[in-house]
């Protein structure tokens, strides 16, 4: 199972070249995990999360290949599962699809691996029971 | 009457001071000027206007005031209306408001003003008639 | 008397229209100003100016006039003058040019006004005197 | 050897967290190659060699490692090298150190594999003699 977070390709995503500027497809990645987040905390629930709590999920890792092109006017669509949840990290699985009449085509799949972190102590600390129970259903089997 | 599109702050449109970044709240702007498109042309629309009929909207002034911050974990609301359908011109205007339990609270206010622009030629012509009757209900009443 | 920054157009500072995006005009008039922090107050200079002094200066109005696109491949300079240096108040004149082989062609003019901020109670406060001295000789004179 | 750029870490960079959001890491990348192309081609040298050649190097790959963070008022030096010279392919190699005082501390090391394309084709070509001559040097002896 996955969160899906469909948005459109933006005027300024786009570079010299036409097309998405591949940086982008890692803030792609990201406007999906601060959508999951949205949705299954609450509004401001991530933004809850580093400020109140002090947990944060900073990048340790991030790789992504590219397949396909996205440009302006196409309708992303961005796919988050969880490919494994550690103790004290997180990797995350992202699928980039271009989406078009029910047909969905593959631009971009990636994983960002995350720390847990105590944001004060700016520490590795162990992912909270709140936040597993959050994920649980996006953990993708073994294979 | 005007066309607003809801969206979260996201994560990096913050800056070191924790607010959101001001020359992001013209590409807020923007991106209810994308969105009113997409939705009242179609999927695709502007980019089709300017790929294949060769006309854009480019900006040749633009203005805010700003009138509180915004931050990662605030919803923001962007109305566009037009303050001018000009013969060769467009003036958009926009509100960007935190909105909050049903409250709306105004960050933000600008004018952009666009120009009708033949993209092979770089010359202002006449804004379209199918593009007039787009945009004649979002029209301002004169005050 | 102003300062100036040069800066390369950037790949990805253009849009679908293959120029400039125009809300990133805004954030070269910030590069410039960060610029001019980092040279005359020191590296990291305006970030010590907020995180100990707790001072800041926040953009309550921004405009800009757009004369001529800029592209990728152009090389940018940002003339940056104050065009009023009040007494809780700053008002920074930007001028962005093309640059070639000696000659400079105007794209983008425009000011923005900045509070003078304490970012911790969030209230306008008098200009520093150190840096009223920082910024004596870019105030333009009297027309 | 290596091709170096340093660069301010600026005001827009940070996220909500208050260090470099991730994906400006790749963004940084990108800034150190346009700036290899600008010295060593030419300026305007790279967008020539898309514009008038039709020859781009669209990311297929891209990895990064995070090891410490980056803050507004750092200053950043990226380096960047030739990990592989293919035959239609280059593997960029870039590492970006936080500079301070003389001393370097690694922030990220990544590696982006560049396609050789013919953009009017869109298809993987040679890369042509020119640019391999251009980036002998900076090609990584084999370990």
């Amino acid at each position: 199972m996955s969160f899906t977070l469909a948005t459109p390709v933006r005027f300024s995503d786009i570079d010299h070249a036409g097309i998405v500027y591949f940086p982008r497809f890692f803030h792609m990645f990201h406007l999906a995990f601060e959508e999951m987040w949205r949705v299954r905390l609450a509004p401001g629930g991530y933004a809850e999360l580093m400020n109140r709590d002090r947990i944060g999920f900073p990048a340790v890792h991030a790789s992504c290949d590219f397949a396909a092109p996205l440009r302006f006017g196409d309708m992303a669509e961005i796919d988050l599962s969880v490919a494994r949840l550690g103790a004290k990290s997180i990797t995350w699985h992202y699928k980039v699809y271009r989406a078009e009449g029910g047909e969905r085509t593959l631009c971009a799949e990636g994983r960002v691996v995350s720390a847990s972190v105590d944001l004060t102590r700016f520490v590795a600390v162990a992912v909270p029971d709140r936040i597993v129970a959050v994920l649980a259903d996006l953990v993708e089997p073994p294979t």
